[in-house]
Protein backbone atom coordinates (compact mmCIF):
# COMPACT_ATOMS: atom_id res chain seq x y z
CA UNK A 1 0.00 0.00 0.00
CA UNK A 2 1.46 3.09 -0.88
CA UNK A 3 0.83 6.72 1.24
CA UNK A 4 1.02 9.66 -0.27
CA UNK A 5 2.26 12.62 0.58
CA UNK A 6 -0.01 15.53 -1.42
CA UNK A 7 -2.33 15.77 -3.53
CA UNK A 8 -3.56 18.14 -6.58
CA UNK A 9 -6.79 18.59 -8.36
CA UNK A 10 -6.76 19.66 -12.53
CA UNK A 11 -8.81 20.79 -14.04
CA UNK A 12 -9.79 18.56 -17.35
CA UNK A 13 -9.78 20.38 -20.69
CA UNK A 14 -11.96 19.59 -24.08
CA UNK A 15 -8.38 20.22 -25.40
CA UNK A 16 -6.90 17.61 -23.37
CA UNK A 17 -9.42 14.80 -24.93
CA UNK A 18 -8.51 12.93 -28.21
CA UNK A 19 -9.76 11.63 -30.99
CA UNK A 20 -10.71 8.11 -28.93
CA UNK A 21 -12.96 10.12 -27.09
CA UNK A 22 -10.83 9.89 -23.63
CA UNK A 23 -7.67 12.05 -22.36
CA UNK A 24 -4.81 11.64 -24.21
CA UNK A 25 -1.99 9.19 -23.28
CA UNK A 26 0.33 12.41 -23.20
CA UNK A 27 -1.36 14.58 -21.28
CA UNK A 28 -1.32 12.16 -18.16
CA UNK A 29 2.41 13.85 -18.36
CA UNK A 30 1.22 17.46 -18.37
CA UNK A 31 -1.04 16.10 -15.41
CA UNK A 32 2.24 14.82 -13.53
CA UNK A 33 4.45 18.49 -14.32
CA UNK A 34 0.96 19.99 -13.02
CA UNK A 35 1.50 18.08 -9.82
CA UNK A 36 5.24 18.72 -9.55
CA UNK A 37 4.59 22.71 -9.59
CA UNK A 38 1.69 22.58 -7.16
CA UNK A 39 3.69 20.25 -4.95
CA UNK A 40 6.98 22.61 -5.43
CA UNK A 41 4.79 25.42 -4.96
CA UNK A 42 2.95 24.12 -1.36
CA UNK A 43 5.40 22.24 0.10
CA UNK A 44 9.02 23.42 -1.07
CA UNK A 45 7.50 26.73 -1.32
CA UNK A 46 9.36 27.59 -4.93
CA UNK A 47 8.15 28.02 -8.48
CA UNK A 48 8.58 24.90 -10.63
CA UNK A 49 9.60 27.81 -13.34
CA UNK A 50 12.02 29.32 -11.62
CA UNK A 51 14.10 26.31 -10.85
CA UNK A 52 15.78 24.04 -13.59
CA UNK A 53 14.22 20.74 -12.99
CA UNK A 54 15.40 18.37 -14.97
CA UNK A 55 13.15 15.18 -16.04
CA UNK A 56 15.64 11.70 -16.18
CA UNK A 57 12.45 9.59 -16.83
CA UNK A 58 8.98 9.02 -16.82
CA UNK A 59 6.79 5.92 -16.47
CA UNK A 60 3.40 5.57 -16.92
CA UNK A 61 0.91 2.62 -16.15
CA UNK A 62 -2.34 3.76 -17.88
CA UNK A 63 -5.65 1.23 -16.06
CA UNK A 64 -8.61 2.49 -17.50
CA UNK A 65 -9.82 5.73 -19.68
CA UNK A 66 -10.62 9.66 -18.59
CA UNK A 67 -13.58 11.45 -19.54
CA UNK A 68 -14.33 15.11 -20.27
CA UNK A 69 -16.35 15.39 -17.02
CA UNK A 70 -14.53 13.08 -14.62
CA UNK A 71 -12.57 15.02 -11.67
CA UNK A 72 -9.48 14.59 -11.91
CA UNK A 73 -6.97 14.02 -8.82
CA UNK A 74 -3.15 13.43 -8.70
CA UNK A 75 -1.87 12.31 -5.83
CA UNK A 76 2.17 11.94 -5.26
CA UNK A 77 5.10 11.14 -2.80
CA UNK A 78 8.56 11.58 -3.11
CA UNK A 79 10.00 8.16 -3.03
CA UNK A 80 14.07 8.04 -1.72
CA UNK A 81 16.13 10.95 -2.02
CA UNK A 82 19.12 10.87 -4.09
CA UNK A 83 21.72 13.06 -3.38
CA UNK A 84 21.02 15.07 -6.92
CA UNK A 85 17.23 13.11 -7.57
CA UNK A 86 14.16 14.05 -6.56
CA UNK A 87 12.17 10.77 -7.54
CA UNK A 88 8.34 10.72 -7.50
CA UNK A 89 5.21 8.36 -7.75
CA UNK A 90 2.10 8.98 -8.07
CA UNK A 91 -1.62 7.93 -8.86
CA UNK A 92 -3.70 9.35 -11.14
CA UNK A 93 -7.02 9.61 -10.27
CA UNK A 94 -10.25 10.09 -12.06
CA UNK A 95 -13.88 10.33 -9.92
CA UNK A 96 -12.16 8.95 -6.91
CA UNK A 97 -11.03 5.64 -8.93
CA UNK A 98 -7.44 5.25 -9.68
CA UNK A 99 -6.76 5.53 -13.85
CA UNK A 100 -3.00 5.73 -13.72
CA UNK A 101 -0.01 5.07 -11.59
CA UNK A 102 3.13 6.56 -12.99
CA UNK A 103 6.99 7.25 -11.66
CA UNK A 104 9.36 9.73 -12.45
CA UNK A 105 12.58 11.18 -11.88
CA UNK A 106 14.02 14.42 -11.79
CA UNK A 107 17.29 16.07 -11.06
CA UNK A 108 18.37 19.69 -10.14
CA UNK A 109 20.52 21.42 -13.09
CA UNK A 110 23.62 22.83 -12.24
CA UNK A 111 22.50 26.05 -13.99
CA UNK A 112 26.36 26.94 -14.53
CA UNK A 113 26.90 23.71 -16.06
CA UNK A 114 25.95 20.55 -18.05
CA UNK A 115 25.76 18.77 -14.58
CA UNK A 116 23.29 18.90 -11.86
CA UNK A 117 23.55 19.97 -8.04
CA UNK A 118 22.48 18.54 -5.06
CA UNK A 119 18.91 19.07 -3.52
CA UNK A 120 19.38 21.89 -0.81
CA UNK A 121 18.85 20.98 2.89
CA UNK A 122 16.00 23.22 3.10
CA UNK A 123 14.29 20.98 0.44
CA UNK A 124 15.31 18.24 2.33
CA UNK A 125 13.61 18.96 5.87
CA UNK A 126 10.13 20.63 3.81
CA UNK A 127 10.31 16.81 2.27
CA UNK A 128 10.95 15.19 4.88
CA UNK A 129 8.43 17.03 6.98
CA UNK A 130 5.44 17.13 4.45
CA UNK A 131 5.92 13.20 4.86
CA UNK A 132 5.15 12.45 8.52
CA UNK B 1 22.73 -3.35 -29.87
CA UNK B 2 19.14 -2.58 -30.95
CA UNK B 3 18.04 -2.77 -34.47
CA UNK B 4 15.18 -0.91 -35.42
CA UNK B 5 12.35 -2.02 -37.83
CA UNK B 6 11.12 2.00 -39.16
CA UNK B 7 12.28 5.04 -38.58
CA UNK B 8 9.79 8.31 -39.22
CA UNK B 9 10.71 12.52 -39.54
CA UNK B 10 9.55 14.77 -36.55
CA UNK B 11 8.52 18.00 -37.55
CA UNK B 12 9.28 20.27 -34.32
CA UNK B 13 7.09 23.02 -33.60
CA UNK B 14 7.75 26.53 -31.40
CA UNK B 15 4.65 25.11 -29.48
CA UNK B 16 6.54 22.50 -28.47
CA UNK B 17 9.11 24.00 -26.73
CA UNK B 18 8.61 24.69 -22.93
CA UNK B 19 9.33 27.66 -20.86
CA UNK B 20 13.00 26.30 -19.88
CA UNK B 21 13.47 26.36 -23.94
CA UNK B 22 13.53 22.96 -24.96
CA UNK B 23 10.93 20.17 -25.92
CA UNK B 24 8.51 19.45 -23.10
CA UNK B 25 8.45 16.42 -21.65
CA UNK B 26 5.46 15.46 -22.32
CA UNK B 27 5.66 16.47 -26.23
CA UNK B 28 8.03 13.08 -26.55
CA UNK B 29 5.34 11.12 -25.43
CA UNK B 30 3.75 12.84 -28.62
CA UNK B 31 6.09 12.44 -30.64
CA UNK B 32 5.85 8.48 -30.02
CA UNK B 33 2.42 8.83 -30.58
CA UNK B 34 3.03 10.13 -34.08
CA UNK B 35 5.50 7.35 -34.57
CA UNK B 36 2.99 4.80 -33.88
CA UNK B 37 0.92 6.20 -36.39
CA UNK B 38 3.31 6.34 -38.87
CA UNK B 39 4.31 2.71 -38.61
CA UNK B 40 0.41 1.56 -38.70
CA UNK B 41 0.18 3.92 -41.49
CA UNK B 42 3.32 2.38 -43.79
CA UNK B 43 3.67 -1.08 -42.42
CA UNK B 44 0.28 -2.24 -41.18
CA UNK B 45 -1.48 -0.43 -44.12
CA UNK B 46 -4.50 1.09 -41.92
CA UNK B 47 -5.03 4.12 -39.97
CA UNK B 48 -4.60 4.34 -36.10
CA UNK B 49 -7.50 6.49 -36.15
CA UNK B 50 -9.75 4.12 -37.05
CA UNK B 51 -8.30 1.52 -35.07
CA UNK B 52 -9.30 1.51 -31.79
CA UNK B 53 -5.97 0.30 -29.65
CA UNK B 54 -5.42 1.75 -26.18
CA UNK B 55 -2.07 2.60 -24.88
CA UNK B 56 -1.27 0.34 -21.58
CA UNK B 57 2.02 1.44 -20.22
CA UNK B 58 4.96 4.18 -21.17
CA UNK B 59 8.35 5.08 -20.37
CA UNK B 60 10.58 7.39 -21.47
CA UNK B 61 14.20 8.08 -20.80
CA UNK B 62 15.31 11.29 -21.33
CA UNK B 63 19.21 12.12 -22.17
CA UNK B 64 19.40 15.29 -23.50
CA UNK B 65 17.20 17.91 -24.34
CA UNK B 66 15.74 18.54 -27.72
CA UNK B 67 16.02 22.54 -29.34
CA UNK B 68 13.63 23.48 -31.96
CA UNK B 69 15.48 24.07 -34.30
CA UNK B 70 16.83 20.08 -34.61
CA UNK B 71 16.07 17.62 -36.64
CA UNK B 72 13.86 15.10 -35.05
CA UNK B 73 13.49 11.58 -35.99
CA UNK B 74 11.87 8.30 -34.08
CA UNK B 75 13.09 4.95 -35.09
CA UNK B 76 10.80 2.33 -33.37
CA UNK B 77 10.49 -1.65 -33.76
CA UNK B 78 7.81 -4.29 -32.37
CA UNK B 79 9.42 -6.20 -29.81
CA UNK B 80 8.03 -9.63 -28.79
CA UNK B 81 4.16 -9.74 -29.88
CA UNK B 82 1.71 -10.64 -27.58
CA UNK B 83 -1.38 -12.46 -27.86
CA UNK B 84 -3.34 -9.18 -27.78
CA UNK B 85 -0.42 -6.66 -26.93
CA UNK B 86 1.95 -4.57 -29.28
CA UNK B 87 5.18 -3.51 -27.69
CA UNK B 88 7.43 -1.41 -28.96
CA UNK B 89 10.65 0.66 -28.14
CA UNK B 90 11.87 3.87 -29.35
CA UNK B 91 14.96 5.98 -29.91
CA UNK B 92 14.12 9.25 -30.68
CA UNK B 93 17.08 11.36 -32.31
CA UNK B 94 17.94 15.14 -32.48
CA UNK B 95 20.16 16.03 -35.44
CA UNK B 96 21.12 12.04 -35.64
CA UNK B 97 21.77 11.65 -31.86
CA UNK B 98 19.84 10.10 -29.46
CA UNK B 99 17.94 12.04 -27.15
CA UNK B 100 15.57 9.63 -25.45
CA UNK B 101 14.74 6.09 -25.38
CA UNK B 102 11.15 5.11 -24.65
CA UNK B 103 8.70 1.48 -24.92
CA UNK B 104 5.29 1.87 -25.01
CA UNK B 105 2.99 -1.07 -24.78
CA UNK B 106 -0.81 -1.39 -25.98
CA UNK B 107 -3.28 -3.44 -26.78
CA UNK B 108 -6.19 -4.11 -29.47
CA UNK B 109 -9.55 -2.93 -27.51
CA UNK B 110 -12.80 -5.12 -28.53
CA UNK B 111 -15.09 -2.58 -30.26
CA UNK B 112 -18.07 -4.59 -28.20
CA UNK B 113 -16.94 -4.97 -25.05
CA UNK B 114 -14.15 -4.06 -22.53
CA UNK B 115 -11.50 -6.51 -22.98
CA UNK B 116 -8.83 -6.36 -25.48
CA UNK B 117 -8.90 -8.81 -28.91
CA UNK B 118 -5.92 -10.77 -30.88
CA UNK B 119 -3.63 -9.09 -33.06
CA UNK B 120 -4.83 -10.09 -36.68
CA UNK B 121 -2.71 -12.59 -38.55
CA UNK B 122 -2.20 -10.16 -41.27
CA UNK B 123 -0.75 -7.74 -39.13
CA UNK B 124 1.58 -10.05 -37.65
CA UNK B 125 2.64 -11.01 -40.88
CA UNK B 126 3.15 -8.04 -42.17
CA UNK B 127 5.65 -7.11 -38.70
CA UNK B 128 7.18 -9.80 -38.76
CA UNK B 129 7.98 -9.10 -43.15
CA UNK B 130 9.46 -5.64 -41.98
CA UNK B 131 11.52 -6.87 -39.35
CA UNK B 132 13.63 -9.30 -41.37
CA UNK C 1 -19.01 49.48 -21.48
CA UNK C 2 -19.47 45.90 -21.90
CA UNK C 3 -21.18 43.70 -19.31
CA UNK C 4 -21.01 40.10 -19.04
CA UNK C 5 -23.12 37.28 -18.46
CA UNK C 6 -20.54 34.21 -16.96
CA UNK C 7 -16.99 33.92 -15.70
CA UNK C 8 -15.30 31.23 -15.43
CA UNK C 9 -11.70 30.79 -14.06
CA UNK C 10 -9.06 29.03 -16.06
CA UNK C 11 -6.21 26.42 -14.16
CA UNK C 12 -3.23 27.58 -16.24
CA UNK C 13 -0.58 25.05 -16.91
CA UNK C 14 3.30 25.01 -17.73
CA UNK C 15 2.33 23.41 -20.34
CA UNK C 16 0.66 26.62 -21.23
CA UNK C 17 3.81 28.94 -21.26
CA UNK C 18 6.05 29.17 -24.51
CA UNK C 19 9.71 29.88 -25.25
CA UNK C 20 8.85 33.68 -24.56
CA UNK C 21 8.23 32.70 -20.98
CA UNK C 22 4.46 33.60 -21.49
CA UNK C 23 1.29 32.07 -22.11
CA UNK C 24 0.91 30.95 -25.99
CA UNK C 25 -0.80 32.79 -28.17
CA UNK C 26 -3.06 29.53 -28.96
CA UNK C 27 -3.94 28.92 -25.92
CA UNK C 28 -5.91 32.09 -25.30
CA UNK C 29 -8.11 29.68 -28.00
CA UNK C 30 -7.71 26.39 -25.63
CA UNK C 31 -9.65 29.32 -22.95
CA UNK C 32 -12.18 30.93 -24.72
CA UNK C 33 -13.15 27.17 -25.24
CA UNK C 34 -12.97 26.01 -22.01
CA UNK C 35 -15.23 29.04 -21.04
CA UNK C 36 -17.86 27.84 -23.51
CA UNK C 37 -17.93 24.53 -21.98
CA UNK C 38 -18.16 25.73 -18.69
CA UNK C 39 -21.31 28.37 -19.75
CA UNK C 40 -22.58 25.16 -21.71
CA UNK C 41 -22.70 23.25 -19.07
CA UNK C 42 -23.48 25.98 -16.39
CA UNK C 43 -25.97 27.67 -18.31
CA UNK C 44 -27.58 25.85 -20.55
CA UNK C 45 -27.08 22.58 -18.36
CA UNK C 46 -25.71 20.58 -21.08
CA UNK C 47 -22.25 19.22 -22.37
CA UNK C 48 -20.57 21.19 -24.88
CA UNK C 49 -18.80 17.94 -25.64
CA UNK C 50 -21.98 16.32 -26.24
CA UNK C 51 -23.04 19.08 -28.78
CA UNK C 52 -22.27 19.37 -32.72
CA UNK C 53 -21.77 22.94 -32.55
CA UNK C 54 -18.75 24.26 -34.93
CA UNK C 55 -16.58 27.62 -34.72
CA UNK C 56 -16.97 29.87 -37.14
CA UNK C 57 -15.24 32.46 -36.79
CA UNK C 58 -12.77 33.26 -33.85
CA UNK C 59 -10.92 37.41 -33.07
CA UNK C 60 -8.56 37.50 -30.09
CA UNK C 61 -6.45 40.85 -29.53
CA UNK C 62 -4.13 40.22 -27.02
CA UNK C 63 -3.48 43.43 -24.66
CA UNK C 64 -0.69 42.26 -22.52
CA UNK C 65 0.70 39.11 -21.84
CA UNK C 66 -0.03 36.32 -19.32
CA UNK C 67 2.26 35.08 -16.22
CA UNK C 68 2.18 30.99 -15.44
CA UNK C 69 1.24 32.44 -11.97
CA UNK C 70 -1.04 34.33 -12.99
CA UNK C 71 -5.15 33.63 -12.03
CA UNK C 72 -6.72 33.78 -14.99
CA UNK C 73 -10.66 34.06 -15.64
CA UNK C 74 -12.78 34.49 -18.57
CA UNK C 75 -15.79 36.39 -18.85
CA UNK C 76 -18.22 35.83 -21.84
CA UNK C 77 -21.47 37.25 -22.68
CA UNK C 78 -23.64 36.00 -26.10
CA UNK C 79 -24.14 39.03 -27.62
CA UNK C 80 -27.49 39.16 -30.66
CA UNK C 81 -28.31 36.00 -31.04
CA UNK C 82 -28.94 34.92 -34.65
CA UNK C 83 -31.35 32.09 -36.10
CA UNK C 84 -28.64 29.19 -36.36
CA UNK C 85 -25.51 31.26 -34.59
CA UNK C 86 -24.28 31.94 -31.22
CA UNK C 87 -21.84 34.68 -30.89
CA UNK C 88 -19.50 35.26 -28.02
CA UNK C 89 -17.49 38.08 -26.99
CA UNK C 90 -15.06 37.97 -24.05
CA UNK C 91 -12.58 39.15 -21.81
CA UNK C 92 -9.98 37.51 -20.49
CA UNK C 93 -8.69 38.58 -17.41
CA UNK C 94 -4.73 38.06 -15.51
CA UNK C 95 -5.25 38.87 -11.67
CA UNK C 96 -7.65 40.96 -12.25
CA UNK C 97 -6.45 43.04 -14.97
CA UNK C 98 -7.34 43.00 -19.01
CA UNK C 99 -5.14 40.64 -21.12
CA UNK C 100 -6.98 40.31 -23.74
CA UNK C 101 -10.36 40.33 -25.91
CA UNK C 102 -12.43 38.42 -27.75
CA UNK C 103 -15.11 37.25 -30.45
CA UNK C 104 -16.44 34.19 -31.67
CA UNK C 105 -19.04 32.59 -33.63
CA UNK C 106 -20.46 29.39 -33.56
CA UNK C 107 -23.01 27.54 -35.05
CA UNK C 108 -25.30 24.34 -33.97
CA UNK C 109 -24.02 21.63 -36.87
CA UNK C 110 -27.51 19.67 -38.29
CA UNK C 111 -26.54 16.04 -37.07
CA UNK C 112 -28.06 15.12 -39.90
CA UNK C 113 -26.36 16.58 -42.58
CA UNK C 114 -24.25 18.98 -43.67
CA UNK C 115 -25.95 22.54 -43.06
CA UNK C 116 -26.98 24.61 -39.33
CA UNK C 117 -29.96 23.78 -37.31
CA UNK C 118 -31.78 26.87 -35.42
CA UNK C 119 -31.40 27.02 -31.77
CA UNK C 120 -33.53 25.74 -29.87
CA UNK C 121 -36.35 27.52 -27.77
CA UNK C 122 -35.10 26.39 -24.20
CA UNK C 123 -31.65 27.69 -25.06
CA UNK C 124 -32.41 30.84 -26.17
CA UNK C 125 -34.76 31.17 -22.89
CA UNK C 126 -31.87 29.86 -20.55
CA UNK C 127 -29.39 32.82 -22.69
CA UNK C 128 -31.77 35.53 -21.64
CA UNK C 129 -32.56 34.82 -18.34
CA UNK C 130 -28.66 34.67 -17.54
CA UNK C 131 -28.43 38.01 -19.31
CA UNK C 132 -30.98 40.03 -17.32
CA UNK D 1 -8.13 38.00 -55.57
CA UNK D 2 -5.37 37.40 -52.67
CA UNK D 3 -1.73 36.42 -53.82
CA UNK D 4 0.35 34.37 -51.26
CA UNK D 5 3.92 35.41 -50.90
CA UNK D 6 4.92 32.28 -49.43
CA UNK D 7 3.53 28.65 -48.20
CA UNK D 8 4.95 25.94 -45.94
CA UNK D 9 3.40 22.42 -45.77
CA UNK D 10 2.49 21.86 -41.66
CA UNK D 11 2.43 17.71 -40.24
CA UNK D 12 -1.17 17.38 -38.79
CA UNK D 13 -0.76 14.92 -35.87
CA UNK D 14 -3.14 12.69 -34.22
CA UNK D 15 -3.08 14.80 -31.23
CA UNK D 16 -4.34 18.07 -33.01
CA UNK D 17 -7.74 16.25 -33.55
CA UNK D 18 -10.25 17.05 -31.01
CA UNK D 19 -13.21 15.23 -29.58
CA UNK D 20 -15.14 16.04 -32.69
CA UNK D 21 -12.74 14.20 -34.80
CA UNK D 22 -11.26 16.94 -36.46
CA UNK D 23 -8.10 19.17 -35.91
CA UNK D 24 -9.27 21.37 -33.15
CA UNK D 25 -9.85 25.37 -33.43
CA UNK D 26 -6.89 26.13 -31.49
CA UNK D 27 -4.84 24.23 -33.23
CA UNK D 28 -5.03 26.55 -36.42
CA UNK D 29 -3.24 28.97 -34.32
CA UNK D 30 -0.78 27.00 -34.16
CA UNK D 31 -0.56 26.23 -37.90
CA UNK D 32 0.08 30.11 -38.60
CA UNK D 33 2.58 30.20 -35.86
CA UNK D 34 4.62 27.49 -37.75
CA UNK D 35 3.24 29.30 -40.70
CA UNK D 36 5.33 32.48 -39.29
CA UNK D 37 8.31 30.53 -38.02
CA UNK D 38 8.94 28.96 -41.58
CA UNK D 39 8.94 32.80 -42.92
CA UNK D 40 11.02 34.18 -40.48
CA UNK D 41 13.60 31.56 -41.20
CA UNK D 42 13.22 31.03 -45.08
CA UNK D 43 12.68 34.48 -46.27
CA UNK D 44 14.34 36.86 -42.93
CA UNK D 45 16.97 34.33 -42.50
CA UNK D 46 15.93 34.67 -38.46
CA UNK D 47 15.11 32.54 -36.18
CA UNK D 48 11.30 33.47 -34.63
CA UNK D 49 12.72 31.87 -31.03
CA UNK D 50 15.33 34.00 -31.42
CA UNK D 51 13.32 37.21 -32.31
CA UNK D 52 10.88 38.49 -29.61
CA UNK D 53 7.82 39.65 -31.95
CA UNK D 54 4.60 39.98 -30.11
CA UNK D 55 1.18 38.92 -31.15
CA UNK D 56 -1.38 41.71 -31.34
CA UNK D 57 -4.34 39.98 -32.46
CA UNK D 58 -5.35 37.13 -34.62
CA UNK D 59 -8.54 36.26 -36.63
CA UNK D 60 -9.37 33.23 -38.07
CA UNK D 61 -12.68 32.18 -40.34
CA UNK D 62 -13.20 28.46 -40.00
CA UNK D 63 -14.54 27.07 -43.66
CA UNK D 64 -14.77 23.44 -42.95
CA UNK D 65 -13.22 20.95 -40.71
CA UNK D 66 -9.93 19.00 -40.94
CA UNK D 67 -9.37 15.49 -41.02
CA UNK D 68 -6.41 13.79 -39.99
CA UNK D 69 -5.21 12.11 -42.79
CA UNK D 70 -5.23 15.77 -44.65
CA UNK D 71 -2.46 17.14 -46.46
CA UNK D 72 -2.44 20.69 -44.66
CA UNK D 73 -0.53 23.75 -46.24
CA UNK D 74 -0.45 27.29 -44.52
CA UNK D 75 0.52 30.11 -47.75
CA UNK D 76 0.94 33.74 -46.22
CA UNK D 77 1.00 37.02 -47.57
CA UNK D 78 2.83 40.00 -45.66
CA UNK D 79 -0.15 42.67 -45.61
CA UNK D 80 0.85 46.89 -45.69
CA UNK D 81 4.25 46.73 -43.14
CA UNK D 82 3.58 49.35 -40.73
CA UNK D 83 6.52 51.03 -38.58
CA UNK D 84 6.41 48.65 -36.04
CA UNK D 85 4.12 45.98 -36.90
CA UNK D 86 4.06 42.90 -39.33
CA UNK D 87 0.39 42.43 -40.72
CA UNK D 88 -0.04 38.76 -41.87
CA UNK D 89 -2.99 37.08 -44.03
CA UNK D 90 -3.27 33.45 -44.58
CA UNK D 91 -5.18 30.85 -46.48
CA UNK D 92 -4.96 26.87 -44.30
CA UNK D 93 -5.52 24.54 -47.13
CA UNK D 94 -6.51 20.70 -47.16
CA UNK D 95 -5.61 18.57 -49.43
CA UNK D 96 -5.56 22.07 -51.67
CA UNK D 97 -9.00 22.76 -50.61
CA UNK D 98 -9.77 26.24 -48.55
CA UNK D 99 -10.29 25.20 -45.33
CA UNK D 100 -9.98 28.63 -43.33
CA UNK D 101 -8.50 32.31 -44.08
CA UNK D 102 -6.83 34.17 -41.09
CA UNK D 103 -5.09 37.27 -40.41
CA UNK D 104 -2.45 38.54 -37.66
CA UNK D 105 -0.65 41.60 -36.80
CA UNK D 106 2.79 41.11 -34.63
CA UNK D 107 5.02 44.32 -33.69
CA UNK D 108 8.59 43.39 -32.52
CA UNK D 109 9.36 44.14 -29.02
CA UNK D 110 12.13 46.57 -27.81
CA UNK D 111 13.72 44.24 -25.64
CA UNK D 112 15.45 46.95 -23.51
CA UNK D 113 11.57 48.21 -22.63
CA UNK D 114 8.18 47.79 -22.56
CA UNK D 115 7.53 48.84 -26.19
CA UNK D 116 7.88 48.40 -30.05
CA UNK D 117 10.70 48.91 -32.36
CA UNK D 118 10.96 49.70 -36.01
CA UNK D 119 10.71 47.12 -37.91
CA UNK D 120 14.87 46.19 -39.67
CA UNK D 121 15.47 48.24 -43.17
CA UNK D 122 16.92 44.47 -43.80
CA UNK D 123 13.45 42.65 -42.87
CA UNK D 124 11.97 45.49 -45.36
CA UNK D 125 14.08 44.62 -47.83
CA UNK D 126 13.80 40.79 -47.94
CA UNK D 127 9.70 40.81 -47.90
CA UNK D 128 9.61 43.20 -50.55
CA UNK D 129 12.00 41.17 -53.11
CA UNK D 130 9.87 37.97 -51.86
CA UNK D 131 6.42 39.65 -52.86
CA UNK D 132 7.98 40.66 -56.46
Amino acid sequence: MTDYDYATEIDVRLRDIDFMGHVNNAIYATYLEQAREAYFRDVLGISLEETTTVLVSLEIEYERPIEADETVTVALRVAELGEASLPMTYEIRADGERAATARTVQVLADPEGEGSRPIPDDWRRRIERRRD
